[in-house]
């Protein structure tokens, strides 16, 4: 069959998608999502077509921008279209979603059609709720870490020991990575850490560095800088670890479809994928935390340690307070300040956040088998060598690393949120907090937020201030003000 | 926030699809799938965002052409746009899909934000899947139902009785409808048929009756022609009768998933929406047919007889063979000619199209209570009031009733594939017969098709004429020879 090519100019989601007329379409038998190829010349490309019914004519073929550049096309330009069987991989998303158990062929099939861009919406869809619903064996979750893996890109660093950290997150404030980075590469260490922006919080790890310094680093300007400074802090989604995991991401976030095999698979797939033999897992507990008790939190550990060692990979399992928020700012800036303080060591630099990085730094240290970690981690925090490797990294990924605190200036509308009652703070919710942060603009507005002025068995007295707001516009300013009143994110009592 | 508009010169599935910069919108804490509210002065809609990272700028909102029309918007624009809550029924989608069950009010409000377009393709996968895995209960099929009946159009007739009969499918040939609409309005029931269009078959009922008259008729035209005639042969898809279960059908197909539940809901839906009283189903049984043996066929005209109770309707169930093609021709001009040839009682009509049409208009019409209905029926077709009756309704479809079969030609190309033995035939192929039937270019070529000379039970001499091979060039015709020659449709021994 011929077509006449309409460009549409937009990319798809990196799938190769034409559009044909409905009612042409259904007259020869193609239905929305099966696979055409489409041939011009010499080139062509397997194709997932949708339909339309009125923007693209009888004889037309709508493309997308990444079908036009591939072939090469012309507007009115002639191509040939031949319907072909849909790929392989859909029968075992179909076998998955009947029950059966896949095979680590069957595995990489699918997660290689996920990277190629070659499976549909619809059916990547299909594929996560069968996941979810069907579960995933042991031996299944191992197949698909491994897959995702193989078909991403590798960071090849020729060190024998590689450590790493994650937490499972839902904690506002938790910046420990950027001070356990600095302590881990400054006693010798490799850690070429990546990690998230925000998706529910005010700030993620990556938008928080990226106050310092560039964190969208292609993966050869990653191995050169953790070559040059032993470690790095970068936004994940920039380099191509874990590719498929990333569109996967995309297909559960609309449903909250976290099925733990995925999740695993995801969390340790980027471990496996920068070569690191011995992995520090933080999983924060507490009512308004991912993980809301000690008995799913240690279930959860020994998934992980599981996992691992199909990987050759270490890793050791932290169960941390996940109850309140930890450090004072909550926004890019805002806690940008807090990690400089803690590298800094200023008299007012929040200890709760020091006290976690150090117990996770030294955690990570002790199980390379350095003696004493903590003393060690401590000495190198109090020292200024934590500070002085922050500065060599902060230089490496293009930022300024003579920044000053005085620099990071929060946004210049700011109102104090006071107590009404004199008390005992008995709760911080971190749903709460984290929903004014992003109330505030946080984290694209970078130097908006919250800073908290009290935690969890302080007492205060009626009037004093509980925190701080911070916004770019007046008008924001009073909405969110409204808004903690409505939230009260500390209880007094 | 604030966008400038860029048109995408496509329309989307109906949905308000717009398209953000990826990186602004994930530093504004969107993600695919979100909702935003889109405003432009007065006017507003809820859109579900797509994002790009390369033909998006990060001031620009890509919209499809929905949305570009029904908010009247200009290139360059500035519009409005805020993050709002998916919509609830997002969380009931997640609810069938953590095993819960749903309720009436559940169901309808998925159903409902399914024909409004509400939903993205990665929610409404998710829901088909969790309905495929998890099953549906028979409450929660009548819910479903319901909803697709209430959420679509439906044909308000001021008839007592409303007959109608579904066939399960799967049957190449098996155009019993085009000879039971005119039979049985012609005793003078009412009977408003709405069929499909093939999807694996060379043709289906409304491929072949548009051969002879126009299908694609809106629901008054549809109306006024049953109160003419008492009848009328439509595409169903040119309604918008259970217009949920259209957009379901789509997600379903790439994948098959055909659960049960969305199956039988689907079926009676259509025939409640057109108020139909009596309806028969008919169940061909065969190894290539759709359902495959007895036991799972009575189970299945059970839950449709008890799905049926809900809506005061009563279904009959019949089941019939279904082991081999039905009537000579496959391929809409060659099936359209042997209805009008059982129709005009020629002498060379195909008998077994003939006894199972006058099977089941029979049957149908013995479920209102007719009497002697063979006889009846049998007379109605020998006497020429059956032909009589469709001449009236081709008339009121738009089509010449006065067409002669000799009009209806053939294409032009054609070729004999013959025995290589002499013998019995044992068995006629469904698959391999409509495979090629598609080959020969049906149903959108309507002339090209298969003609069957022999059936299942007849005697054969080597070198006799098995099938007719009818296209439009010659080189489909040597293609689709070496297809038959690899196939061997007809078994004989």
């Amino acid at each position: 069959m011929k077509f006449s090519v309409k460009r549409i100019d937009m990319e798809s989601d990196g799938s190769y998608i034409v559009v044909l007329n409905e009612t042409r379409a259904i007259s020869e038998g193609i239905h929305g999502a099966d696979r055409v190829m489409v041939v011009k010349g010499n080139k062509s490309l397997v194709a997932i077509t949708n339909l339309s019914d009125i923007t693209i004519k009888s004889h037309q073929i709508g493309v997308f921008e990444e079908v036009w550049k591939k072939l090469e096309l012309d507007d009115d330009e002639t191509v040939d279209v031949f319907p072909i069987p849909s790929p392989l991989s859909i029968e075992y998303i179909k076998k998955k979603i009947d029950g059966g158990k896949l095979s680590e062929h069957d595995m990489f099939s699918i997660i290689e059609d996920v990277v190629k861009n070659k499976l549909s919406r619809i059916e990547l869809s299909a594929f996560v709720t069968g996941c979810y619903i069907r579960g995933l064996t042991r031996k299944e979750i191992f197949y698909l870490t491994k897959a995702v893996v193989d078909t991403g890109d590798t960071l090849q660093l020729n060190r024998k020991i590689i450590v790493d950290k994650h937490c499972l997150g839902g904690i506002p404030g938790n910046r420990t990575t950027m001070v356990v980075v600095p302590i881990v590469a400054a006693q010798g260490l490799t850690i070429p850490k990546t990690s998230s922006r925000s998706i529910t919080s005010p700030a993620g790890t990556a938008d928080t560095m990226e106050v310092l310094a560039n964190v969208n680093l292609p993966i050869t300007e990653l191995h050169s800088i953790v070559e040059k400074t032993n470690g790095c802090i970068a936004f994940g989604g920039s380099v191509n670890l874990a590719a498929a995991d990333d569109k996967l991401i995309k297909i559960r976030h609309p449903l909250h479809l976290d099925p733990e095999g995925l999740m695993l698979s995801s969390i340790l797939a980027k471990k496996v994928a920068v070569g690191s033999t011995h992995v520090l897992i933080d999983i924060p507990i507490g009512p308004e935390a991912k993980t809301k008790d000690t008995r799913s939190a240690k279930r959860l550990g020994k998934s992980f340690k599981r996992l691992a060692r199909h990987f050759s990979m270490k890793v050791n399992v932290t169960f941390t307070d996940g109850s309140q928020p930890i450090g004072n700012g909550m926004g890019p800036v805002l806690e940008a300040r807090d990690v400089l303080k803690v590298l800094k060591q200023t008299h007012d630099r929040p200890i709760d956040l020091e006290s976690k990085s150090l117990f996770i730094a030294s955690e990570m240290m002790k199980m390379t088998g350095i003696r004493k970690s903590m003393e060690k981690a401590s000495e190198i925090l109090r020292s200024g060598e934590a500070y002085d490797k922050m500065k060599e990294i902060i230089e490496a990924q293009g930022g300024r690393p003579d920044v000053k605190i005085s620099d990071l200036k929060p946004a210049k509308h700011s109102k104090e949120f006071c107590a009404d009652r004199s008390g005992k703070v008995i709760h911080v919710s971190n749903h709460a907090t984290a929903r004014l942060g992003l109330a505030c603009g946080a984290p694209m507005d970078k130097d908006t937020g919250l800073f908290l002025h009290h935690h969890v068995g302080e007492h205060v007295e009626s009037g004093e201030r509980l925190f701080t707001i911070y916004t770019r516009t007046k008008s924001k300013l009073d909405y969110v003000y409204s808004l903690a009143k409505q939230f009260r994110p500390l209880r007094i009592v």
